[in-house]
């Protein structure tokens, strides 16, 4: 066996050997604004089936678990608890919110708390041995699990350096193994820095007599814990061994499966110890960890960062532990968990070692700042016992009113930053605002997902083995590339759709700019557009209402001309445009929009007017929310005055008053959802042109004379299909119904998904 | 009934009167080199079924019919007419080519003639009816068809203008009946202008007495022409007496099907009178006109504007013809079709006025200058009969041989020039080759084709009822738009590789150019690329095969940052580099390319040897063809340099120079196709990576140790995928087999049609 401190300290085997992957599990329980257990069943929005991967059920129906996917930084790892936080916060009702402590809070009499009402009647069976075995309250403890993967270039190299006789499979799950031998033997560091939970609330003991005579580090870790029974039998020093033990103690009725066996290290790679074996160890699950009490996430990226590290130092460090090591170590972590927070661990010198030996590590490897400033702080709590979170947490919750206190006050505030921006998700604030509804309903809908790219507004949503790949909120597999050029190409949509039967405006096309402006003429003084052939959002496009002279339609044609080579002067339509979102077939929502506008009291000025409207949290600024806030500017001062009035006017109760004469929502515009009342015939209109486009999600502009009249060849006209269109004013329209169009779009690319 | 004339004058309905679609057939038999009539079967390589849409047999099987779409402008026509004539060309054996002619060339005895031989068993029986009744020699004539039809929008205004008290459909039909009517009544106009069939060669006659014995001016609407029996009868006076006397000779047996009736008008709008009469009359079928001798397609540009506006002028004149005007007008064509074509007509002087009229209808809709170019033309053939197409024909050809040779050699002419640039489509040159080449296969395998954009390279493919839209010659519905973003980012391309399995070049992405540069002496002095994350063609790449110093890799970054805001620091992988072309999970082709280069022969100078390898055909310049010619510049100067040799060094036989570092085919590279020697593993690695991305059609590039040893997990590398890629390099490689993708790709889209 070659030395592995050689083999990391090569500059790109330490890059690699610190890639690894982090996924968290943090449990929680739902409470009432006053700080109670929830009695009520898991939140209906939420996909309370097995398959849900972000949030799921633990012990009790009340007991969330918040699952992260594997990432590579703890700043994901926070991004992703900080969402999936969010979206549980949002989903459930009467307020509820999440218990901030591993120990939980005031506990209603046992027949109240209820086991998690799971479809699969095993799991309710196992549930239910469980309160037999170690009773109610101990089940009830949340905590934080730790999933960590190694690089697999990085394994595939020491491998190769290392010149084993195994095949790699083997080789991989020794590396494992070791790793978690060396765990179980210094686990207790670990449960002294980061235990927090000195003390419980009386209603946790079964018996009086249970209680702890004086603070302790972890009750979780205690005698009190996570603890099998003595002839539960066990061995870390094969997968073979550990596989055959774990089988023999179910087989024999010590365990009643698998799961039940209780180590602060699972090994993982299968869903049994039969797939475990076949697969090789693939990561370990670390589940020591107490809720931070501090942290709103219950765990921050300091402590992500330093125990990343740590583990790290189990693979650097020279040891070996073999199974005494291992007994050893799962007693001592038990009498650490078991000290008094305000005195120093009787391990004390063997931790500072450790500590010392893993800053050796960190020069070596060439670690991040970021990693020193973390294990800086654990050597302070090494060295002052008084800084760990169970001794700082117990002076804050000494008795069980300050521990509900403190819980509720804490559960409150962190609810109340979950609901501060209530069409963001935080955590993805700097992806388009509909990709993070998307990631919102996906979490909420229970799918997998994956960010393959933030900037580029790339993700990855998958259910069971169903895949879709999903860029800007629509741009999906369901619509070709085909479609998307035809779509851009508003020359060809209109022959299209002209061909289909569909009224559309005529229109002249031209390549030049000099035959443009000599045929000018014809196409004065009556109702024209101008536009570029292929630009999608606005840009270059002049409208005559009125029509136009020569000289106003000759500089329509060097604008459209300076976006594109090729422009169209198009007749234009009288009425009122709507925009239809239609998705696969279905007009899925109609909208209108309404430029920016106040509506006058009588006793307000036009400014006041404005600032009120602007409270509106849906209204903000750079298009960071689903509407706009309405300016004071030049442009509504001249809007304004061409009214007769100026910011300082009082405008009489009741009208409505302009400030821009467009209609955009990106200038302080209303978006007005008029779905319900819009005739069906246009409906089908909408529907029968993204079928003859062959394009499953668009956005349909039709100008209609009267939208409650039925649709003649002549009282309509379609001006623009569009390609990836906005579905945040359908989602937060100013005035109507919100449409969840991003909750019908995952419906759409996964039919197979059954609701639950 | 209000004023015609009042209405066209009208500015917009002039515009609207005009705009007249135009479909042109043309026949025209199959002849060999030396133009004796080709007794092989129809060209294998067309397909020969009724559904064949630009390419038909008419009566013999030697008798092509190439069918132009219906398009507005004369020069569509004639684009399409010398693409068809070029794919009939190409595609016949034996270098075959079309009969320049309206009579038929040198007839061989009547045995050797044979009908089309369609699949349809009808078909064949309606052909063999047709020689009893009217001999073979007869329907050897080859003639020209021209199909109009209006503008929809001008005969809705029409309609509504006119006050008319019938429906659309009856207004539109009984519109089209007096046009035809008045047709019928002027025909012999233009068998006076166009009449180009003087006379026939001795083997078109059944009887040496049915020979005329002075030249005609068209045998084809002569009494030896298209005319039926005398007791077939016939109306146009209502769609219903139309359809009803046609039906009635059919059924008494005075014709054998309504396709029998000759007429040198049809009216269109179904397969037989029962549809006509359903849909009402859409559009005319003209049928008198000969093919102009002079004309390589048959017919010009000037021809085609002068009959559009001749039939407009059918429509504005008063004259309402009855069906004595009818019959008269049909014996005033066979008579002034028998008169001497270097004599005036007796009709001269209503033919002058008619086109003087005609005149008078061109100033006040204010048409084209081109048109009335074509009507001067036109009234100086009715002025002096010598100048019309069958007087200056028989100046050419009095005697059968000069009939012969003339023949021949026009014929050999028109097929020099469909043969002169293989690999483009004439009258489509100015859209990218592959898509020249997409449209010649989809005329040759029988596909209907609307150009929707030129410049935009985006056209229409249907068989039957299957549309498909295809742009830039392979981007189609069949692939997602969110693959194209997928390709499209490279990081994202990699991670799903990676993913499942391939082998991909580790890679570091930065955001920052400072970052970058920071970070930069972790990759100096190994094998490394430096690549914008989001560009496809090579832009902005850099490649250090030796590994770069700082300031090299300084300047790379600053490169690639100037094309994208993210850029990728890949491992350079070692081999050669492959083209996979995958099309629906199948590798088609796999090519490698070779940079610019000469090899020697001991006797030339390198100048020479470039001239040499210049010639072949497949070179040309900026990209107008398959292979770019090799240049003599400063960059091949300096590549020669390097390695000791000038422009005019001669260099030992066998030996291979190159004036290029790099491989593109756009530097005179040259392109080698591999597809029967690369090792399946490969293939099935590229296949494999296309289902990864779930891409149809896409372009894999694989640098690969060595192509004949099977795949392991180290011997190659996935370094790209690419959307839209070329097709022209495999389908004319500079080495190697040809795939014809465009073909395949037709296959693929159309997986329902038949293979003929």
């Amino acid at each position: 066996m070659q030395d592995i401190q050689t083999f990391i300290k090569q500059p790109e085997n330490s890059k690699l050997f610190q890639q690894t992957t982090i996924g968290i599990e943090r449990e929680g329980h739902r409470v009432t604004p006053d700080g109670k257990l929830a009695l009520t069943p898991h939140p209906p929005k939420i996909d309370g089936s097995t398959s849900s991967f972000f949030i799921q059920r633990d012990f009790a129906e009340s007991q969330l678990e918040l699952v992260t996917p594997p990432v590579q930084t703890s700043k994901e790892v926070m991004q992703w608890l900080q969402a999936i936080h969010e979206v549980a916060i949002r989903s459930a009702e009467n307020e509820e919110r999440i218990w901030p402590f591993s120990t939980p809070p005031q506990l209603p009499a046992d027949d109240d708390i209820s086991v998690a009402q799971l479809q699969d009647p095993n799991a309710i069976k196992y549930r239910e041995y469980l309160i037999s075995a170690y009773g109610k309250q101990l089940q009830m403890i949340s905590g934080i699990h730790y999933n960590l993967g190694m690089n697999d270039e990085f394994l595939h190299k020491w491998y190769e350096y290392a010149q084993s006789e195994e095949d790699f499979k083997q080789f991989k799950s020794n590396f494992f193994l070791r790793l978690a031998r060396n765990f179980l033997r210094y686990q207790w560091i670990l449960v002294y820095l980061f235990g927090a939970t000195p003390a419980a609330h009386e209603t946790f003991y079964n018996q009086p007599d249970d209680k702890f005579d004086h603070p302790i580090r972890s009750i979780r870790n205690s005698h009190l814990g996570y603890i099998n029974k003595a002839d539960v039998t066990y061995s870390y020093t094969s997968l073979k061994d550990y596989a055959k033990k774990l089988a023999a103690n179910v087989k024999e009725g010590r365990l009643i499966a698998e799961k039940e066996f209780y180590s602060n290290v699972r090994l993982r790679g299968g869903k049994n110890s039969k797939e475990l074996l076949k697969n090789g160890i693939q990561y370990l699950e670390f589940r020591l960890f107490d809720i931070q009490p501090d942290a709103t996430y219950g765990i921050t990226a300091q402590d992500i960062e330093f125990f990343r590290y740590f583990i790290l130092y189990l693979v650097w460090m020279d040891t070996d532990s073999d199974m005494d090591d291992v007994y050893l170590g799962n007693q001592m972590k038990t009498q650490v968990a078991e000290e008094n927070p305000f005195e120093p661990s009787q391990y004390q010198s063997e931790g500072q070692q450790v500590l010392t030996d893993m800053e050796s590590m960190l020069d070596a490897i060439h670690a991040p700042q970021v990693v020193f400033d973390a294990l800086h702080v654990m050597q302070q709590r090494m060295q002052d016992s008084t800084l760990t979170p169970a001794a700082r947490f117990y002076n804050q919750a000494k008795t069980d009113s300050q521990f509900v206190d403190l819980g509720t006050e804490r559960a409150a505030e962190n609810y109340a930053k979950a609901m501060e921006i209530p069409y963001a998700l935080g955590g993805f604030t700097d992806m388009e605002l509909s990709t993070q509804l998307l990631l919102f309903d996906a979490i909420q809908q229970g799918y997998e997902i994956d960010i393959l790219d933030r900037d580029d507004q790339m993700i990855r949503v998958r259910y069971g083995n169903h895949d879709e790949i999903i860029k800007n909120s629509n741009i999906t597999s369901r619509d070709s590339y085909s479609a998307f050029h035809v779509m851009t190409n508003k020359e060809v949509t209109k022959k299209l759709l002209a061909e289909a039967g569909y009224t559309v405006p005529r229109s002249t096309i031209f390549n030049q700019e000099a035959t443009a402006k000599e045929q000018l003429e014809a196409f004065t003084h009556r109702p024209i557009v101008v536009k570029p052939k292929s630009t999608n959002m606005g840009i270059g496009i002049t409208i005559f209402k009125e029509g136009a002279d020569s000289e106003a339609l000759r500089h329509a044609i060097e604008l459209a001309f300076s976006k594109d080579d090729v422009i169209l002067i198009e007749d234009y339509v009288f009425g009122t445009e709507y925009r239809f979102f239609v998705l696969d077939g279905v007009t899925k929502a109609v909208l209108k929009r309404d430029g920016a506008h106040v509506v006058g009291d009588g006793k307000q000025t036009i400014r006041d007017l404005v600032a009120d409207k602007n409270k509106d949290k849906l209204r903000g600024e750079d298009h960071r929310s689903p509407l706009e806030k309405i300016a004071l500017g030049k442009e509504e001062e001249t809007t304004l005055e061409m009214q007769g009035y100026t910011f300082d006017s009082i405008v009489e109760a009741g009208k409505k008053v302009y400030l821009r004469d467009n209609s955009n929502i990106s200038t302080g515009g209303d978006s007005i959802d008029v779905t319900a009342s819009m005739h069906s015939s246009y409906k089908q209109i909408a529907e029968g042109m993204a079928n003859t486009l062959e394009v499953a999600i668009t956005g349909l502009d039709l100008i209609i004379d009267d939208m409650t009249e039925p649709a003649t060849l002549t009282n309509y006209a379609a001006i623009e299909a569009n390609f990836n269109p906005m579905m945040m004013m359908h989602i937060y329209p100013a005035q109507g119904e919100s449409v969840r169009l991003t909750k019908e779009l995952l419906d759409f690319l996964f039919p197979e998904k059954t609701v639950f």
